[in-house]
């Protein structure tokens, strides 16, 4: 079933095929995402046993504050990857919030303020890119929810590559602007992702671009295994014992579980029974409601949220997060508009972090599972933040109070910093009631 | 003149008293900003001989990935101060920037990506609220133009002060929302950032609050002097030979200065004379104009532009900024809105980073002194980005371009792309014309 592999250019590359993960077919190091026999997703494969005997702690500390230190785990040849210090964005032990929740031991991953487009996508098309220049591509591409079209065109653009992103019609406005910003071709989708997405596999089967999300899919979505070297790293290369992170189209989510298990395999952690929790709008639920209705097969469905950003109704990974979730004994929970408003807010106040829906969608999942006894107290837990809110003030404009109007002087202050205060005695007498 | 001071309570603290910037007179380490003598402003002094002998290289970096890297150098005695990952932002080889300007080695200091709040004012903040918490504030307030509000409300969020934040009522919503969501009191007032400063000045000398720009400034504006720390060992422990910062109060062009003074001082870098140019809006340019004009004194003015958060009208260290300017060889320039705007999507097309107004004047700026041949393209040259574009998208709104919308099918596309690329040529030829 296997093909040979050859002309490998580099000798410290350690990735060394493309393997279906369905079948387990091997294909070359090409741009491809689908197999030829079975239509499983490929995936790369590693030689972990070369991985084993080059890479230490030592080694990974070594190399650059951002993604690349992680190198030999990442799906490139070259020794001079597109670095725009993506990555290494902080793990804040979040006390406050911890305290409001009723957890010991919580984390927050902060990719809100990873570089240089404020989400994790910064990760995956930092690694798309990079092999895109090594495959010849000169034209990258995306189909997007909106953070993958910052990040494409964003890099693109730092790196001299001509890009078209496609977006649905009906996004935020800071995730349009902020794409338009960087002077690629933006195509507006009259439809929804879903629509948006097999329109760009058309297209990648007729241009010759490189679609980060799907001709190159493969080395794309290895970037997001950097979220589970970086939490392994940061907590002082242990494991945590439950992890809960949003599920747009489950490829986050299977990755992090990768990392995990790649830092396991080559003896960088010691193994542990990590527990995985996905979380999801209500309005774009699928992979939760096969969760609960213990399907192992996702029904595809029409997305209605202002979670727009994990708005997929079709996700290609999804069995994949489901699995991983049943058999990490973890959750996959799925929350309200409006509790993904209060998760904003609540790690906003606690925390000083301003998330987007995607976030808030976590942090709305990470209370419900607290609340259900369904995370304990006593574990180490990580959550996941993804984006940043900046790009979707609409979902919360109205929602996060009014500054209180006032003349420049003190008179005017000192009153209407006595009505703030009557009013707040009086949110709190209701709150007593 | 000068006062016994007294009470250091941690040993390892090299800062050693608050010392007034005209007539030298020295006083206690407490909040307070104006000599009592002479109404000059305070600033903090140090013990660099005893600098000297503890800090090195090597030490530095052995500290963590963010400002509190350089803690000896900030005027705080903990060793625990608020490290929400602060500093240590991306120092870019900005090629692509270069060649269009026709420079040869020019870097971005890229701190629209800072954290947590992405303007530089997250490191005078953690700054500022370390000091605060020390001199044991319990709430902390600032007048600000939008960033520092932003910085102020989300770090006190994080370390659990309460915050009371002051801002002229016509700010951008961005920074308004990118506010409200912590859930600080938020006094809008009605009138300019000038009214809105003097205003705050009564309050603090009223209320016991902590304000991080008025009676904590001397702390709080020493966070600056991390922008040039940082400048010179990401160099490799080497200054440039010209920067370009914007000007608002002045001050972190002045802390940037006495950062490169102090590691030359203390013998961490070779002393060089570096250029110091400086940036400023035609719609608020009093330091810029005095400078043109030959004049040693400011003139305040109203603003009147797009690039609000670096509109003051009467900027408490012009003269000081101004005098770097001269004695240094560099020069201080404006530039119209529209020339801002555009300054914006240079910077974004190049190097693919969104930046706010102020950036935007910076870059316009950068250029119009290259253009001028004041700028020797020889000359390593660092432009200083101080906040993100995600906050001020009203300035860009309809000057970025529109996406192009289509239905979800190849023939649509095709037509879309065709057009678009009709409509490049016909760009291309209106250039070669």
């Amino acid at each position: 079933m296997t093909q040979a592999i050859a002309n490998q250019t580099k000798t410290n590359a350690t990735f060394r095929a493309l393997k279906c993960k369905e079948c387990g077919a091997e294909y070359e190091l090409q741009a491809m995402h689908v197999c030829e026999y079975c239509f499983g997703p490929l995936e790369v494969a590693y030689d972990y046993t070369a991985l084993r005997e080059t890479v230490t702690r030592e080694s990974i500390q070594k190399g650059p504050h951002s993604i690349w230190r992680y190198r030999p785990f990442l799906p490139v040849a070259t020794d001079n990857p597109i670095d725009v210090g993506t990555g290494l964005t902080p793990l804040v032990r979040a006390n406050r919030l911890a305290r409001r929740l009723g957890l010991k031991k919580l984390y927050i991953k902060n990719d809100a303020v990873n570089m240089p487009t404020l989400s994790f996508k910064d990760r995956v098309v930092s690694v798309a890119l990079t092999r895109a220049r090594e495959l010849g591509f000169t034209t990258v591409s995306c189909a997007s929810t909106g953070n993958l079209a910052n990040s494409t065109a964003a890099i693109a653009a730092h790196a001299g590559l001509d890009c078209c992103v496609f977006i649905p019609a009906d996004l935020e406005a800071g995730k349009v602007l902020g794409t338009l910003i960087y002077s690629p071709t933006v195509m507006a989708v009259q439809g929804n992702y879903d629509q948006v997405n097999r329109l760009c596999s058309e297209v990648a089967n007729t241009y010759g671009w490189g679609f980060v999300n799907i001709n190159l899919r493969p080395y794309y979505s290895e970037g997001s295994k950097t979220l589970g070297y970086e939490v392994a790293e940061q907590l002082g290369w242990e494991l945590p014992d439950h992890v809960v992170a949003p599920l747009a189209s489950g490829s986050l989510f299977t990755k992090i579980y990768k990392g995990f298990q790649e830092f396991t395999e080559v003896g960088l952690v010691e193994g542990k029974h990590v527990r995985f929790s996905g979380a999801q709008a209500d309005g774009c639920s699928p992979i939760a409601q096969a969760y609960r209705e213990n399907r192992d097969f996702i029904k595809p469905v029409k997305p209605s949220t202002i979670a727009k950003s994990i708005a997929i109704g079709n996700p290609a990974d999804g069995v994949y997060a489901l699995d991983i979730a049943r058999k990490t004994n973890g959750n996959i929970e799925s929350v309200s508009d409006p509790e993904i408003i209060e998760g904003i807010k609540l790690l906003a106040e606690t925390e000083g972090i301003f998330t987007e829906t995607a976030g808030g969608t976590t942090i709305a999942v990470l209370k419900k599972l607290v609340e259900a006894g369904k995370i304990d107290p006593e574990e180490t837990t990580v959550a996941y933040i993804t984006g940043n809110g900046l790009k979707t003030q609409e979902a919360v404009q109205g929602y996060a109070g009014e500054p209180l109007t006032i003349e420049p002087k003190l008179d005017s202050f000192e009153r209407a910093l006595e009505r703030s205060r009557t009013l707040e005695r009086l949110d709190w007498q209701q709150v007593l009631v």
